[in-house]
């Protein structure tokens, strides 16, 4: 079957010599030194993911935001907190990447102002926060045209159609959408379902995979991602 | 030594009759299905106090934001995300309760509205999120005049200051308070050190407790608030 032929395949080491850069799990950018704004993600896909690819013989650095998970020996693991910090860390391990695989959730936002004290709580009834835009970590990685690069889309709605939009805004070259609106696949669930999208001669192709285990679903990823670089 | 004078006591069951109701844990604000806003809270310290209220022979109730975190099978669990939920549970719970110990880190406020769909990044570069304030559980508790109301304050600075004015402003009996500016207690740690602040003729006192690890702050908090209800 195919996962006895994903394992004869890993025992040959496909991935031998080659560099892979992963991002997992959410940010979390702080308002103050006890509130903060953060997505949804647990990492189990993108630590699955690393874990695929170094069995299968890469050499895996790993940058995750605050996540409840280990990670075998065989992965360099770099651990942060904000989308400022995750961009930083990526833009220093970048250097002979050959695939970037971007599953972090990371905040497109963060307060203009981060306060050092706790913020009391006013008398009247609202309060604004003003956010400004974190770097777009994907973005850059595409435009320094050195890494085949891999993006993650959690969409509630009109999942193909903001896929292909990202793709092409971003300039990578495979999207991986989820549909984070069922209850049963995604975040926190150790299942998942996804759809690959990519480009073969200038036409959207997709490859759905799953529903099966995280785990599962990483390792026909890695499996299937090379063919279509 | 105290342990062991606490564990005496602990074999006596002083609770034995009472009901503790005791929140834990941080609250999540949903911004739309993928982002948030919260607290930082492990849920720790709440845990803590409610297995060592239950070995102490109280029938106890935990109501906890999302951790990661068991209970033990003596304990009435139950789970919520929003301030809300928390709300409606405590509220439900609070008939024929003893002694309320509110330790969750909720979340003074919440966006005014939730998008049912993941919100689209803007071209621009800012965004701006209106909240509004959620509800006072601690104040609700002290205002049904029923149960002792311990409140817990995580401040970084004018700690007893904010401590007194919480105390007097909720009508709350107790108010443990601790420095989450210190890296080495508090959150994710399992260490703690709080300032125990309740009223004896009208006048403030305070006592110290820790540094030590929260399962120890617990068993010396339980011995010690029944002895100033």
């Amino acid at each position: 079957d195919l996962l006895n032929r994903i394992d004869d395949h890993f025992n040959d080491k496909p991935l031998n010599g080659q560099r892979w850069l992963i991002t997992a799990g959410p940010t979390v950018e702080p308002i103050d030194p006890v509130r903060y704004l953060a997505n949804r993600s647990s990492g189990k896909m993108g630590f699955a993911i690393a874990e695929a690819a170094a069995r299968a013989g890469a050499e895996v650095t790993l940058v995750t935001g605050p996540v409840n998970l280990i990670t075998s020996n065989a992965i360099k693991r770099i651990d942060v907190q904000t989308a400022q910090q995750m961009f930083e860390a990526v833009q220093s391990q970048f250097k002979g990447v050959d695939t970037f695989v971007a599953c972090a959730a990371v905040s497109d936002y963060r307060p203009k102002v981060t306060a050092q004290q706790k913020l009391k709580k006013q008398s009247d009834d609202g309060l604004t926060i003003e956010l400004t835009q974190n770097p777009d970590i994907l973005k850059w990685a595409a435009e320094q045209n050195t890494a085949f690069c891999v993006g993650f889309a959690a969409e509630t709605n009109n999942i193909e159609e903001y896929a292909e939009a990202k793709m092409n805004k971003k300039g990578i070259n495979v999207i991986c959408a989820n549909d984070v609106s069922r209850k049963d696949i995604g975040f926190s669930s150790d299942n998942n379902e996804v759809s690959v999208y990519y480009k073969k001669d200038g036409a959207l192709q997709v490859q759905h995979l799953g529903p099966a285990l995280k785990s599962v679903i990483a390792q026909q990823l890695v499996s299937f991602l090379p063919g279509i670089k």
